[in-house]
């Protein structure tokens, strides 16, 4: 009963889907600021840089921004960048890389015109509409990683989908990064926030891909966010990855959360401006360790709910810096990442239209790197099970509405009409009859029968409909193969670096 | 309790909303077919008019097209168009014009980046979560134009916001247009889809605004569509009220259904060049009537859901050929209606997502005219009270998302940002408590509580938010001033009118 609104494979019963692929943008980019606009944010973020600088509490983070010319301020672990140095630094980076998967056929473009979406990061909940909200469990965040890995608009993850809280801490990333290989194909990130946790994901990748630590320094495989602290705090954690990241040749995204309001000014031309200090200051980081190494331009800049001081997401503000955001990346030759976001508790009208906000933002935009792509609720304190599947009906859409047309006799089918003639129709004609069958983009949670059907068929919400999709969805699931040596591999580091950790907590 | 997310004006406990008026669009055009492209589209649309030719019904139609240099064949009632005739037609119908309300702060400019969103045209039910789906009547028509008149972004009415079905047929149109005079102010539609009854539409609007039938002429006032039946047939009630329209220089948009696969060739891009076929041979039939008068391209192709047969609204190829028609609007130099459109029977993440792809798609189309803006479910056969309010607060978004920013020294706000410093916060600083009480779009549907707090105040969801908002909107409504000459004038034109039909039936 439930099925009647879904996809199929005929014959299957198995849930059909878009294939598995990265679409190119032919939405974006457009520009929202004029380009003396993007020249006066440029100028005042360099403003920043230069005068009131950077707060970076790493020792090493300091000596490499000295090394290369800052000012730095020991007494009070100040850093200020000259605008020339942030040009030549600029310089460096790439605009586009590809990221390697352990299945080279999940391997992704980063850049251009090619959109990359991934899933929420790790947060602390998770929800769906039998069980509820409920805090992360192992559990849950391996079967999220089964929808991760089912799911073709899933091209890689951003963290954990949610946070294991029954792991203890110390270990946590150690079985999360093993899940990720065992469970999926697909780039993930070693979402430790550590630089020993990084150092973890750099070895266990290697096992995983069966190379050499050389080869992975010349295939970036990972990706991690360093979120700088707003206002200009750069904590050592944050940097102190990137550090370890960049050394490696693997993928750093910068994003500083400059909130409207709290972290940044509460003028969004002001959140911008501070947002791109912020963000150029990692940047500048990661090709001071490594010229050439793969980064991305980071933006999350929206506004606080002045009732209440609290982020809200999906916003109108949030599109528009979405969009300008996107032409500061293209001013520096960056790769752009923004989100898919909402500030929603519930699967609902406002879920969807705060999310489609965020995400013709960032098409507009010309984003490349689509953070919280799938599952975000709450302004990001739950991944929800059916928004992750709905967020996945939205993306095969938008990649559906930007499959480009041809314009041949055939398609025009200006003879079809011709026979057809005023007033026939068209189900009929052999023009028809060849293409119908996958001649439209077919929906996994639309409901497209008329009122008395759907009634009659239970009269479900798209909500409870995705909520079939995602049980369908792992009852099919089947894990990715992988090499029965590397398995074992894995599961040995693990056990050995469990080890250590035990016996250095111990000490 | 669930006023709480609402926004209101403080200390009246009214509803807050965006102010009135006219959004520009900064989002769109964008260009998704290449130029060549749509010169493929033109010429095979001018192939289909010069070849296989339109259905002329109405007698005064084809003499009309006949005596502007159309071949007509009376014994088919067929008409064929040639390129040069369609071209010297199409050069007369203006690129922009006023539209005139009985109050003209409400008036409307409908053309260039000027956006026009209207309301869901007569649908045959009505709809809301406490009363469940209905047959339209009266009552709920009149509220539903209380509703209308209260939401500042409705700019005018595209027909009934449901059809009154417990109001004889013969004299419906009479009570709707008294209606639509006396509950609002704004600019309406004649829905009567007769001749006559467009004539008691231009009476009434005489009557309204006080003028005579002279200044109407050059004053357009009412607006009608002109569905071509597709494929290619001109039915006459349809031809005969775009007479009626274009001669009284009133603005008429021509909107062909053409449903890929089933009115149309089951590709979109047979589907594009047939309705620029039907549309273009609606327009030339306005400036043969009435040379500059008042004109709109309408554009409404979609697909069929190929498992049923049934129309698919809000799909990816529809939105594809909402920025397609807008680039062939552009082409002609006409003003451009697409519409806000969906195929969910509830007010759900469906109803929505299949929204905003509708409302995207059009505003990247460089929509001027947007039908069915607010309140369309169930494609088009229902309007829901709650996705009245929702649309409402959708293209508030979309509007307050246009604003542009100003890149000031003030809003850059570097001064600001190194007051505060490393590791500070704005909520205090002057340049914050300045500014925030309109520093960003304040929602009146959306709730940005935390998970907490939006729990125990009722854990509602969107749709149950939208339900107190129109509500409380019909509450604090109040009937726009009307002179009382003019409502006696109205109700006496009803009486009579509605005498004289009785006495048509009667004989």
């Amino acid at each position: 009963m439930a099925r009647r609104g879904r996809n199929v494979v005929k014959g299957s019963g198995k849930l059909a889907q878009s294939p598995w692929g990265q679409p190119i943008n032919r939405f974006g980019p457009i520009t929202f600021a004029a380009a003396e606009e993007i020249e006066a944010l440029h100028d005042a973020s360099m403003e920043l840089l230069e005068n009131t600088g950077l707060y970076v509490l790493s020792e090493k983070a300091l000596r490499l921004y000295e090394a290369a010319g800052a000012k730095v301020d020991y007494s009070n672990n100040r850093v200020r960048l000259g605008r020339d140095m942030v040009k030549a630094c600029l310089a460096s980076a790439p605009s586009q890389f590809t990221l390697h998967a352990r299945n080279p056929d999940r391997n992704l473009e980063i850049g251009g015109k090619n959109l990359t979406f991934l899933t929420a990061a790790t947060p602390p909940y998770c929800s769906d509409i039998d069980r509820g909200r409920r805090t992360g469990n192992f559990q849950d965040m391996s079967d999220l990683l089964r929808l991760c890995q089912s799911l073709n608009t899933v091209h890689a993850m951003t963290g954990y989908p949610v946070e294991p809280q029954d792991l203890p801490v110390p270990t946590r990333h150690l079985d999360c990064y093993a899940a990720f290989i065992e469970l999926t194909d697909k780039v993930w990130r070693p979402y430790g926030t550590t630089p020993d946790a990084v150092k973890d994901g750099l070895e266990m990748i290697c096992i995983a891909r069966g190379i050499s630590r050389e080869q992975l320094k010349n295939e970036p495989s990972l990706l991690i966010n360093v979120n700088i602290n707003s206002p200009l705090t750069f904590d050592d954690t944050m940097s102190d990855s990137l550090i370890e990241m960049s050394e490696m040749g693997q993928a750093v995204i910068v994003s500083p959360f400059t909130l409207a309001g709290a972290t940044s000014p509460v003028t969004m031309e002001g959140a911008l401006a501070q947002q791109n200090a912020e963000v150029l200051s990692g940047i500048v980081l990661t090709q001071i360790v490594r010229p050439g190494a793969p980064v991305v331009y980071g933006a999350f800049s929206s506004n606080v709910d002045m009732k209440t001081g609290s982020p809200a997401f999906g916003t109108p503000e949030y599109n528009k810096c979405a969009i300008i955001s996107g032409q500061l990346a293209r001013r520096y030759g960056l790769p752009y990442r923004s989100s898919n976001i909402n500030s929603s508790n519930v699967v609902d009208a406002q879920a969807t239209y705060e999310s489609q906000m965020s995400i013709w933002g960032a098409f507009l935009g010309g984003v490349n790197v689509f953070f919280h792509g799938h599952g975000w609720l709450e302004s990001g304190l739950t991944t929800s099970f059916e928004k992750l599947v709905i967020d996945s009906e939205m993306l095969q859409m938008m990649t559906a509405a930007m499959k480009p047309l041809s314009f041949s006799a055939e398609n025009l089918a200006v003879e079809v009409v011709d026979e057809v003639g005023p007033g026939g129709h068209f189900f009929g004609t052999a023009h028809t009859l060849a293409r119908y069958r996958n001649a439209f983009h077919a929906p996994m949670v639309s409901d497209w029968n008329n009122f008395e059907n759907w009634n009659e068929s239970g009269g479900l919400d798209a909500t409870q409909r995705a909520n079939a999709v995602w049980k369908q969805l792992l009852q099919e699931y089947t894990p990715p193969p992988l090499e029965e040596d590397r398995r074992e591999a894995i599961h040995a580091y693990v056990a050995k670096r469990k080890a250590e950790i035990e016996t250095m907590k111990a000490a």
